[in-house]
């Protein structure tokens, strides 16, 4: 087994030797962090186990342990993804240091832009790529693909909420229903900001849906001329 | 080489004997048809050849006698689905019968649900599937998805802007960047259909979209309640 201690790990203790036995999950980590790099760039069916292990550093005997089958190692990718993006959309929705909800939808989709730029527009949306790939991917994967999104929306239909209450939006506007909406277009954004390797996408998308929220806008349409 | 003719090959003269030689492209179309079929369903990365020449009935020398590798395949592909895909936009855009324009678009997007629902949800876009899995595939393709987009969102806007001279939105509407918004959300609500096996998502973005629009609304908002 690599003795290469994973990023994320926490530092050992000074003097103790280095063994992975002290940082049981490190292995299980760092495969799951290598997968979820991997397989935001190039998928599910483009990618061979192999790919993943010599990424990460670990034999495949440890894959093995720790998954069984790769099948099951796709199920724990998209729950540690789902884990890692629910706390990005709680961050930024929960931020008290922004004071209207609609900004802090914005400073999530600031940051998911920079975060496409820093990558070079190679990664995209683990769910949206495994969405794509549904047609050859086991069966299991779908529900817990779609329970992802509608935590997703459930998160971002919260923030909408208190934009209306905050009369950033139409008192009566239906924030389950603009959620969906905004997440079925941000999926065909990031799609499409990956196929042109640029923002444009992210920033057609971002402004018509805004602009077609705020009531503050003399022209509440979607990407008004 | 099979015999079986190909679906779409026009019926030979009465007596003559069936041969494919009468119908020197009746293979290669028959590839790119059974291509374009099973890729929209599974992407490109998952497919091999012999299941597609399986699925044609075509042998191996023929494949390559057409199009010398998968790589060049795939760009065939990506030009007869947007072949396929122009005429039916210019069939619908162009649709006399329906005299509003924005209703010819409700057209285009009643005809693709009602062919996503015949199909089982499993099709979903070739261009979107392949965008979504650029980072394995051939660069030479990003340029070809990006024009189909492009030439798909052209003749959109076309059809925005008879909409707008016809009084049905906004005169100042930038109809060039409402169709992009147009495409960039309807891929994310097919890649969402395909995954939920639901129409739901391309009814919300689709509602949403034409709300945001419409001048005769009470209220012209993305998805209202």
């Amino acid at each position: 087994m690599s003795t290469t201690p994973a990023p994320a790990a926490p530092r050992r203790a000074r003097g103790r030797p280095r063994k992975d036995q002290t940082h049981p999950d490190a292995p299980r980590a760092r495969l799951l962090r290598t997968g979820v790099e991997i397989l935001t760039e190039k998928g599910f069916s483009a990618v061979g186990i192999d790919e993943i292990l010599g990424a990460a550093g670990v034999p495949k005997g440890s894959f093995y342990h720790y998954f069984g089958s790769k099948e099951a190692f796709g199920l724990a990718l998209i729950d540690a993804y789902a884990d890692y993006f629910a706390a990005k959309l709680d961050r930024w929705f929960g931020d008290d240091e922004i004071a209207a909800p609609l900004d802090r939808l914005c400073a999530f989709i600031a940051d998911a832009r920079a975060g496409m730029q820093r990558h070079g527009f190679r990664r995209g949306c683990l769910v949206g790529n495994l969405g794509q790939e549904m047609g050859v991917l086991p069966e299991a994967y779908r529900e817990r693909l779609a329970a992802v999104l509608a935590d997703w929306e459930r998160r971002t239909a919260q923030c909408l909420r208190a934009a209306r209450d905050a009369g950033e939006i139409a008192a009566d506007a239906d924030c389950a229903q603009l959620a969906e909406f905004f997440w079925i277009g941000w999926e065909g954004a990031v799609l499409r900001a990956k196929l042109d390797r640029s923002t444009d996408a992210l920033d057609v998308f971002a402004d018509g849906f805004l602009a077609a929220l705020r009531l503050d806008s003399s022209r509440p349409r979607v990407a008004p001329g």
